[in-house]
């Protein structure tokens, strides 16, 4: 901070020269006595400088709104997420939060990172420089997830040191490798020392962890779990002093589970997220305010429920510039009507004015795609053959869908071959599943059976593949899974709908395969469209979201079995296995 | 970090090497839910490892200690103090407050700064260093504390930043200096900067300021109060964001009404403070502890006050590797047996037993006092003469005591004047007060009247006044006050009880003419002896204490009138003033 700063912030507040902004009118929501107050709001510089008083009025401002007795919340924090999973940019990301009351969000750009790096790193930064939305990353911890398939890029411990420093970097991603964390390996290891001493923030995910092997996993330093699932995990996590995130996203809801075990005593190691939420999902239920709707609808009082979506988070983050209308903090705010019913009317970010009634206000620079994160389709050696499922005999290992969820389960079948050995469809509800390696030109596929999907006379693709993200196909035929994949690569990266060998839907996602150049509104429209007609035309089960739960297959971190570039894995057994089950 | 000891201290909680302390049987506070469960704790290097459970138990410790049920709270934390208002060095201070639980201080050296300068700063860094007590230094903002008196030393900015990163600081001290604040004073605000731009934490001082006055004080990022006094002012302050100190000294007594302010939804912005402690009050009521028992029996949740007393406080100061009992925190544990009267039976720091039934145990190797913090005596030219006070006519200004108060009320007299024009006592209860430079033998004596001391027959003399430190003596003679004087600059500081001619006692305070260099218990004897002595031959009024009421008639910053070495000083006005009052 520059000293004239600090002289102006001090001469607002003591009403020596106006305010830039004065809000008149407001319910402050104070989230440090957990109350309510009547007063007029001051700003200068992006900041609150204060409340004025009936016995020293501050001068008048140079600009005033009223908010007509509206309730003015600080802009609501995102603890977690991954702006991948929204298919948007930055950019556009914060076109869609924006108007929901999110004024800042820490993301993990862990997707993109095992494509492209650290210039996916470097993209993620620079397209969010500026933007209404303050974008802070957390550096990706496990880039690859797992050393069973081939990601775009490895990135260890001297990778993090490189980035760690930048001012909206605020430590290490999830450390989904709690496997690691607990024995003391190596690499881990040397990544969270980057970030202890760094004075840094570590985030966790260690779904169902605890007791003792918790213990191992947050003695290190870990501060933050997203994965926790029941109130009395939530118990043992804060115990600990992990703070805990409850989370609402398109596929996972902790958050009403959690909130059994949230009251005012613990409140404060609680934090809201979203983690993978489509833009679909935004723009229908919201962001962080459905969070807090969610709550408070489920009980909590709505004074605690901004609390955890502000003040609690920038305690976590050391963003101690912000989540409270308190002077000195950043002048990011919301006006809302309803405490029972929070939905957002008009968002400040540093005092600028950036949303009215859910319409973005903001001018939206188009930030142009680098090349270093287009183009990631280095598939080699591509034939129609590559899909051909050759078989030692007719007992198969399948992985069986289960559906609404991305965990599987291991199941045996008995297959028709034919006379070449190869794999062919019979009357049961089996196809095949493959993964082509995308980064490195390998020319690696791996091959498997696909149980339960409903997929009849064609194929689906997709180039969003957690977490190495290379190309997920699955089909009935290796004619119609080679035309996939050719079409996912002609476009860079997306999704793909295939029959009879020639594409009828397809939706481009240039950036690193995984987000398109394009708005959320366009975004979420062609992921309805192709969902439908891959479910007309390929006749895909009712209850399986087609491209969604493909894009599941491939991380083998999650049981009971999973398919990589390098073959079909057994995640209970942590080990691969061939596609042949023992003869009966 | 280094990866061995993370790895270590994984191991330990993973159970792959043994820990090495296990205390079984504790009911160990949990700070983050605010409850009390039932565990044994593990320690390895210094740090809690975790908590086993019972299906997968860690293997045997090392070392094992039964705490037989007692309760296990965190290490208390006293988040301002003057380490020299105990008289003591900061050895003996750990050697009085680890008894009594306290494992953190955040210590303010802004005494022996205003003597020593940044010599004062290194020696209290020094002497501290690798005790059982944590000692966390904060750079005194007020070097000197104002531009009307002359200190031992002048701090500014570029001393500031000198200091500012040693990892014991945590930031800027205590910004009395709060019209500087609010009129945006160029050399306030460089100092302030340099504390904001290395993330450092300021510690504010602002009784009894309100509403936009107090917009003005904190929009800079003051993030602490110790001064307020009310509900309503504690109200006002955590709604700014700032935390609020509940201070229990030897003087002041703010605990309790604050606590009238304090619930479960804003206590985690309250802590607690002693601010300024002897020796004896730490003997007598203890220290933080003593902060606890008042507030539980007050009615305040022993849960919650314990997390006032070590989580908020790591929160507020970033000290985020302790605070609680968790794994990967510091183990600075207390164990005591109820929970209505919190009395530490054993104390722990860093996994090492320092005190046991109030005794400690660890050794104190003795900190020889470097010579650039004693002998701090440079006064020149002073005679008899010197303490003569001629006045121009029979009116004058007096300050008057308020007993039991630093505050002081300025009254105007008739007096008697000598042959020579000189003041001479009558049966009046008004005397002499002088304060004599002696930091850069300018000669300075400030001289003026003392009304309601009841001192007759001598002087008494003290070189601890706030906060410039000079020697401040009252007497109704010259001679007496002179001799006194000569004293303490014979024992290179201290206390000093003169009569006809004679000392009749006096206490050495060799270390920067504020501490003693000796134990808490000879220092609290040594004052208690002091003052009878004073009371007895000098009939000082029952209800005042000689000396810690004459070291605050220094401190211009306290109204109503004050005396400096460069006179007479009306707070209120804020100008010196003549002795003389206008003729009737």
């Amino acid at each position: 901070m520059e000293r004239s700063e600090l002289k102006n912030l001090i001469d607002a507040a003591s009403g020596r020269i106006p305010s830039e902004l004065c809000v008149k009118n407001c319910k402050v929501i104070d989230v440090f006595n957990k109350e309510v107050f009547e007063s007029d709001v001051y700003i200068y510089g992006g900041k609150f400088v204060g409340f004025g008083s009936s016995e020293k009025p501050f001068p008048e401002a140079e600009r005033t709104v009223d908010a007509h007795g509206m309730y003015m919340a600080p802009g609501f924090i995102d603890s977690h997420l991954h702006i991948e999973s929204s298919h948007v940019s930055p950019p556009e990301y914060s076109k869609l939060v924006i108007p929901c009351g999110t004024t800042t969000v820490v993301a993990d750009p862990h997707e993109i990172c095992n494509v492209c790096g650290l210039d996916g790193m470097d993209y993620m930064l620079d397209s969010s420089e500026g933007l209404p939305l303050s974008v802070f990353l957390q550096f990706p911890s496990c880039v690859p997830a797992t050393p069973f398939e081939h990601s775009g890029a490895v990135l260890l411990a001297p990778a993090v040191e490189k980035r760690i420093n930048h001012p909206r970097v605020l430590g290490l991603g999830e450390l989904m490798n709690y496997v690691g964390v607990q024995g003391a390996y190596e690499d881990v290891l040397d990544k969270m020392l980057v970030a202890i001493n760094n004075g840094k923030v570590i985030d966790g995910h260690a779904p169902a962890v605890f007791d003792s092997a918790l213990d191992a996993y947050s003695v290190g330093g870990v501060l933050t779990d997203h994965e926790c699932a029941t109130a009395e995990e939530l118990k043992d996590k804060l115990r600990r002093g992990m703070y805990v995130l409850l989370r609402q996203g398109t596929v996972c809801h902790d958050l009403l589970n959690l909130l059994k075990g949230v009251n005012i005593k613990n409140q404060e190691y609680c934090l809201f997220c979203t983690d993978d939420c489509q833009a679909k999902t935004i723009l229908d239920n919201g962001h962080i305010d459905n969070n807090i709707r969610m709550a408070v609808e489920a009980g909590l009082d709505p004074i605690v429920a901004i609390s955890i979506a502000t003040l609690n988070a920038s305690n976590c983050y050391n963003l101690k510039d912000r989540g409270a209308i308190a002077p000195g903090r950043r002048a990011d705010f919301v006006l809302f009507e309803s405490l029972k019913d929070i939905r957002p009317v008009e968002v400040y970010t540093a005092g600028n004015h950036v949303a009215s009634k859910g319409q973005y206000l903001a001018e939206v620079a188009h930030f142009p795609v680098p090349a270093a994160v287009t183009g990631k389709m280095n598939v080699r050696n591509l034939s129609v053959e590559s899909f051909d499922l050759k078989l030692k005999n007719n007992r198969a290992h399948t992985i069986k869908v289960i559906p609404g969820s991305v965990v599987t389960e291991k199941n045996v079948v008995t297959v028709d071959l034919d006379e070449k050995g190869n794999w062919k469809r019979n009357d049961e509800d089996v196809v095949k599943i493959a993964v082509v390696e995308r980064h490195h030109g390998t020319g690696n596929v791996g091959l498997a059976l696909y149980e339960g999907f409903g997929l009849k006379g064609g194929a689906v693709a997709t180039s969003v593949g957690h977490d190495s993200h290379n190309i997920t196909v699955a089909g009935d035929n290796s004619e119609d899974m080679y035309a996939a994949v050719q079409e996912l690569i002609r476009l860079g990266g997306g999704m793909a709908v295939v029959t009879g060998g020639q594409v009828v839907c397809s939706v481009e996602h240039e950036i690193a395969g995984l987000m398109a150049d394009k708005s959320g509104r366009e975004v979420a429209d062609e992921l309805t469209e192709i969902q439908e007609i891959a479910r007309k035309t390929l006749h895909i089960r009712d209850d399986v979201d087609p491209f969604m739960t493909l894009c599941f297959m491939s991380l083998p971190v999650i049981p009971d079995i999973k398919i990589t570039d390098c073959g079909l894995f057994d995640v209970k057994d942590y080990r691969f296995i061939s596609v042949e089950a023992e003869e009966e």
